[in-house]
């Protein structure tokens, strides 16, 4: 199953000409999950990846750099058509927030549904859920953690035959769980099936404050996303706004024991070199992704997450335009 | 004095990969006019002139592809410590607007000033006004007309010293228009001056059908910038949703003896230069600018308007970020 994130926009709280705010695409399977959608988001959208149809946003809080951009893609999804329901997740407040959006929105064609949830309630699919953790921001703020089911350990075909599993139907019944007849009774699945895998994590912080939340949230992820909004000389600045300096957030990476993390929402008064070594001092195995770029997480036993950098397509490529004046 | 006009936004309903939605700014000496602020303006002006603080905004009408950019645009400018007073002129409707607006924009501590303006109206400047007039579009609408004052004639020095003007502070008194004392007597300064000269004309109709108040509005502009939303076998469509055909936007360019012809708001689902020759049959001095494309509009006797298109900005150069992964 495919994990892929796609970095939107890694900007801070004012869009500048390199970064857009907030949002990140998370593509598992043919799931497609919006978390945040700044200003742009529809158009990063189809600078990159191609005017994505959603399936769920989820938005950390309601500060206008996480959500202007929801009247446009909202509207811009109905202008092409969608039919599909669109499901929309935040803390509470969110009906509220789209109270006051919806003269903005408009009518919309397909439906549209609003569902608040509190730290520790989650969202339920087929073999993941998307969790809800408490932030530490200025507003009620939450953080989100995309976490998939175990996996079932590792089947032993040698081992089966051993106890005289015929090949066949039976090796599929035994890997779904269900006991089988072997040449000397029944065999259970736990007979045969290594120890059950870790699904993978991703998490996203939003704007926070480092926090104990946090650090469970993310025990063992895969990939932390994390606010770094400020470099270590204005800590003093990113305790009074509720935001955490790079430091802060490869401290948060370090005891979470992720295995990536990825610093976002930096401000664009910083060198984003300079900040990274900061944080790479405390957490080495950590990234400053700009618009455009993706992390690939592959299953823990194929490899390592990966960053994915597109040169073309940061350079504003794609569109089939072929205009004259 | 320099007259400018960006196009930060040229797209239809839906931003594009390329074309962001509606946005147009105006450069004259120091005032900056911003006319329509659809979604990203914000980042539209960093990735090209750098963040504007623009004195006005004029709206045209209130659809969200004209004016989604406005929350973020005034919280940027908060956020950039701006001071400057924003004044904001619409059609009716504009406070209304605000109200729903000023939830999403929150403080600010810069004041904004509203006004709303009916067809017929104008907002006067030192040497300038900008005129509003109706547009033909599903709702109510206006288009604007940036109107110079007419300038002065040309003066003649020597018909000044043949009536025996002494030259110095007198020549500078003819030309502001006073009487001065010759050597037989009050010399006038319509002895003097050639005959005054008009002004610059640029209009914006925002989105509209072609329409006569267009027509008489824009009579002689340098500058004509028309909603060319459909290619003529669409004609019907065009018609039941207040938009133009490129060649009717053209025909009312020749009716009115505009000099240039600037299409905006094409559909995405068009080949731009096949609308362009289609519009250049009807109006040969058209142009379809491309976001970031330029037009520079000098005094009559020193030339025509002229397009200026700049490559590299349209690749989303600009911003000073060095940073590293």
């Amino acid at each position: 199953m495919d994990l892929e994130v796609t970095f939107l926009g890694t900007g801070a709280s004012a869009p500048s000409a390199r970064r857009s705010t907030a949002a990140v695409l998370v593509a598992r399977g043919g799931d497609r999950l919006l978390f945040d959608c700044g200003e742009g988001t529809q158009r990063q959208m189809q600078k990159s990846l191609g005017l994505t149809q959603v399936d769920e946003i989820y938005l950390t809080h309601f500060h206008a750099d996480h959500m202007l951009g929801l009247p446009g893609l909202l509207k811009t999804y109905d202008l092409t058509d969608r039919e599909a329901p669109l499901r929309v997740f935040g803390p509470p407040g969110l009906k509220e927030l789209f109270a006051v959006l919806r003269p903005l929105i408009g009518r919309l064609r397909y439906p549209l549904e609003l569902e608040e949830l509190r730290p520790g309630e989650r969202v339920d699919h087929d073999d993941y859920a998307v969790e809800s953790f408490e932030a530490a921001h200025t507003v009620r703020a939450s953080g989100w953690a995309l976490v998939e089911d175990s996996r079932p350990g590792r089947f032993d075909p040698e081992a089966a035959k051993a106890l005289g599993v015929r090949e066949g139907p039976d090796f599929a019944r035994l890997q779904r769980g269900e006991e089988v007849e072997g040449a000397r009774g029944p065999v259970t699945p736990d007979q045969v099936m290594g120890e059950s895998r870790d699904g993978r994590i991703i998490v996203i912080t939003g704007d926070t404050a480092p926090s104990p939340q946090t650090v469970a949230a993310a025990a063992d992820a895969d990939l932390l996303i994390h606010d770094a909004s400020f470099a270590e000389e204005d800590a003093q600045r990113a305790a009074e706004t509720g935001h955490s300096t790079v430091g802060q957030a490869a401290a948060v990476a370090a005891e979470a024991h992720v295995t990536m993390l990825a610093l976002v929402h930096i401000s664009a008064r910083y060198h984003v070199g300079k900040v990274l070594e900061e944080a790479r001092e405390v957490f080495p195995d950590c990234v400053a992704p700009r618009d455009f770029d993706q992390i690939v997480i592959p299953l823990p036993e194929k490899g390592r997450p990966e960053l994915v950098t597109d040169g073309a397509r940061n350079r504003g490529a794609g569109g089939g335009e072929t205009g004259s004046r």
